[in-house]
């Protein structure tokens, strides 16, 4: 070899080095997008997290469910071939087989291939009736399979998902105020927990605080380009951003997943319950479904 | 007219008389379904309403939703002909302007029609990541059209719902302990809250406490056998049970929808707070989603 070989051999190893640091560095982002419309605020939130997430570096992957006109409905044909019990059909238990031996529906295993890439999936939609849309639901009912994404041994603190995060981000009919332990809807914090704690926690993500649009229908263009400029800022740290407080799966027993004598003793004389749903019969701690560190 | 003519005429004004009666007496039941087999635990419990509702002299109506294949995505082919805004599609202006006009799809209307004629609605189903599967999601989301199921006024309390009763029935995958409020799951009052609150009563039903069927798939043939003769038991009186406990819609200000201030004051000396969502910072009323009376 010599020396312009050299030289050449060495440029190449360097910017082969490089491509492995920034493919390694490159986070990837998967939004799962659920509006029936492109010209929507809904549309518009998912759009500004494309482009400052790009704009960062970071590789994202939109899941549009309405325009891929995706299945929300978990049936026997989420799974390719013969299922196990056609009788007695159990969408659980034969979706797990399926994942197991390969056969989930192609539509499904696409998704979960998406997920698995993922380091960051941020859930962006309308609250429809104090949860997500239906084609959502249907989502996470159907990619969310028993074996892929939870076992009983992998679920909470130590579910599949652990090194990764979640978030929900979602536009509001109601105004804020309606929203509070004194509202008319009640405590926003209340009806987040089955989503953050029963879903995304569940799987093991670490939750990030929900990026919350109060109402925009019901605002001024002003104040809406406002509130996207604010999700703007914020999707610029989002990716270092602290995650909001769960127990850990080790406080329970592993018989009747029951707090263990020492935490609840350790809590008696706090406050405040641990959490939303685990709140040992004391008062809730205040914003801990909407903010980090409470 | 004579005497046989008279008799005959008398006869058939009180048979008449008693056929009437008894329509006005006849309570109509929706059953909301929705399992894909009908060898599983929630067909049974669904039969078993079926049965018992029905020898009661109830008229039993059930919407299979598998079966029915119902569609459980919110979309513009919900809406016949042109919609209003094609450029910026808002399903909720759309389907309520669409309702006004007659123009909802037929599968929609047809689901409200049943509604609007029940007395009280079941929904049975298998608890999906702590809700209702997508497609018993997609039947709220898209029946419980803005003007027929409420509007701003109609609401809560003043519900256009009010004289109708509600009720979940459902199987888990967990054990009841683990839905405690020192449970890994967290409180099933608070899981239940979004959907008892911020569906059933928001359209102004009376919500019945719920039917929990506790991890059937875990029990012995014996246990589930228990399970579903309890219901049927329940079933008996299941039309006369008070209803759970919610707050009147006067209790809250017109403007930003807060507690007012007398009705906050009132409670200030209670232990606890006034529902799970209108917690004020109170501890939660316990079984105040479960039982009613709490």
């Amino acid at each position: 070899m010599d020396k312009k070989e050299a030289q050449v051999m060495e440029w190449t190893t360097v910017v082969a080095q490089k491509v492995i640091a920034l493919v390694e560095l490159t986070k990837k982002v998967l939004i799962v997008y659920a509006h029936q419309s492109s010209a929507s605020f809904s549309a518009a939130a998912k759009d500004a997290a494309v482009e400052v997430l790009t704009a960062q570096g970071c590789t994202v992957e939109v899941s549009d469910l309405y325009a891929m006109n995706f299945k929300a409905t978990a049936t026997a044909e989420d799974i390719k071939g013969d299922v196990k019990n056609a009788e007695n059909f159990r969408y659980l238990e034969e979706t797990r087989l399926a994942f197991e031996e390969g056969k989930l529906s192609d539509d499904i295993t696409k998704e979960q291939s998406k997920l698995t890439e993922a380091d960051l999936v941020i859930f962006q939609f309308p609250m429809y009736w104090f949860s997500v849309p239906a084609i959502m639901k249907g989502w996470i009912d159907r990619v969310l399979t028993s074996g892929f994404a939870f076992s009983k041994e992998k679920r909470y603190s130590q579910g599949v998902f652990k090194d990764k995060k979640a978030m929900l981000s979602f536009t509001t009919g109601s105004l804020e105020s309606m929203f509070s332990s004194t509202g008319i809807n009640g405590d926003m914090n209340v009806t987040l927990w089955p989503l953050q704690n029963g879903i995304l926690h569940y799987c093991g993500f670490q939750v990030v605080a929900p990026q919350v649009f109060w109402a925009p229908s019901c605002a001024t263009p002003e104040a809406r380009s406002c509130m996207l400029e604010g999700w703007r800022t914020r999707l610029q740290g989002l990716l270092e951003e602290k995650p909001l407080s769960f127990i850990a799966l080790d406080c329970f027993d592993d018989k009747a997943f029951q707090l263990k004598p020492d935490v609840h003793k350790e809590h008696d004389s706090k406050e405040f319950g641990l959490t939303v749903g685990i709140h040992l019969g004391k008062p809730l701690p205040p914003h801990s479904q909407m903010k980090a560190g409470c």
